[in-house]
């Protein structure tokens, strides 16, 4: 099996130390899984890429990327994970951007993660981490590659041999997993991060918050301290690779896979089209 | 004039898509004023370098980095900026790294900025930003790759077509400008930002406060408000590119270059060795 690289549209292609991606981080990515040589809730991963480019004024040319990812598409695996990097393209030194550059696109396949199936049918053991996001509004919610805190956080999660995380922003509210969003369940409702000062949303975020509308389910969008978490009557986590993680334990808690979780998992399994 | 770029010790390399200074901007840089072929402040460069290395757990081959930094020189004009990029090599898809990896290290020269020479005998005229710098205790400090604000604050200050920028936190305290820090001075004393939860520890920043401390001027590291700055009787902004530059506007304030602010010129001056 192999998995492709195209950078602006040249298989293998290689990149310009000069790009600003690699400089300053500027610019943006998504990770999409692909079943069946389709790329689950590929709309919403495009409609974010476009948002979160508009916001930092990186130029995308949105019909272009999506008749080059189709192209790219075939050349990969019937299922992996799709990668898609945005960047703001080439410039001299310093911060200031040539707004002429063209961007640069990259477009890589990887082999699905090698999580235990157990992850989804009994649920993952998540721990609290220690560190905390940094708050930033301008740049809250947007998938760019300014992820040293993930980097950071992926370290001490591997050092905790946690299967995933549970992170707080400086001022203890809790905002999301290492690499997935996060949803409490209580009494039947569903609770999740506000976003507005740090973290990303997530596409499965979203999908989860418009089927559990289509389901008639009430979802909050609040501040929450991570007591909320572990009183809560089911929590799980979720990203558009692994779909969704219903958390068997958090230090001081456990939980059975609730019901709300197993509802949003079957409308996942149905999305994968398996 | 050629301004050679070299990638892991090759002339004219190029990157890996897979390299994590792109995908998570999961590394650190230097930017050094070369004069002579002297890089000015290496020392002080290279020991913050490996400071924030071992903060971030980027493995740094010091000498062999030293060495292969010394022949680059030899290959530059004698005058012009170079600029170092140490990233945390290559992995798989996600945030874990590949421990295993080696750095990525990457040199490269360019021509030393062309600002007129009054931002040096005259000051510049600097704006206030409207944008924030985001908190974060655990990589503020480091001279990261992680740099989507300053690219924003450039953007908004070439569309200000102001000199420099002063720029605030969340909180409304002043962290530096845009490319460089900022010092004021009052009554014969200097005064600068504490940078604990923001901002870069520039390189110019500790040598001016080293020789501050040599010509028995004291330093006060502080949080302050933006005014703070415009009652202030002296601004300048530093960098170890420019040096020192006065700042003779401010909304709703002038000065003209002060004396402590021509001193530490001097200095400057001297270090070039002009």
């Amino acid at each position: 099996m192999t998995y492709p690289v195209w950078v602006n549209g040249v298989e293998g292609g290689s990149l310009l130390p000069s790009d600003r991606g690699l400089a300053y981080g500027d610019g943006l990515f998504e990770t999409l899984r692909v079943e069946n040589r389709r790329a689950v809730f590929a709309e919403a991963h495009f409609s974010r890429l476009a948002a979160s480019a508009a916001a930092l004024g990186i130029p995308l040319r949105q019909a272009e990327l999506l008749a080059g990812f189709s192209r790219f598409l075939l050349s990969c695996p019937a299922s992996c994970v799709a990668k898609i990097v945005l960047t703001r393209g080439s410039s001299g030194r310093g911060y200031l951007p040539n707004e002429e550059a063209p961007s640069t696109v990259i477009f890589s396949a990887h082999p699905l993660p090698a999580y235990p199936e157990s992850f989804q049918s009994d649920g993952v053991v998540a721990d609290i981490s220690g560190l905390r996001l940094g708050l930033q509004p301008m740049l809250a919610g947007h998938k760019h590659l300014n992820r040293l805190e993930q980097v950071m956080l992926r370290r001490e999660q591997a050092m905790l041999s946690a299967d995933e995380m549970l992170v707080c922003d400086l001022d203890g509210h809790v905002v999301e997993g290492v690499s997935s969003n996060i949803f409490l369940v209580r009494d039947g409702e569903l609770g999740t991060p506000l976003l507005d000062r740090a973290g990303v949303h997530g596409v499965m975020r979203g999908q989860i918050m418009a089927q559990a509308a289509r389901l008639g389910i009430n979802v909050t969008e609040s501040r929450y301290a991570a007591d909320a978490f572990l009183s809560a009557d089911e929590v799980f986590f979720c990203n558009s690779v692994n779909g969704i993680w219903p958390v068997r334990r958090l230090p001081g808690r456990q939980w059975q896979p609730g019901p709300v979780t197993r509802q949003l998992q079957s409308f996942w399994q149905d999305a994968l089209g398996l």
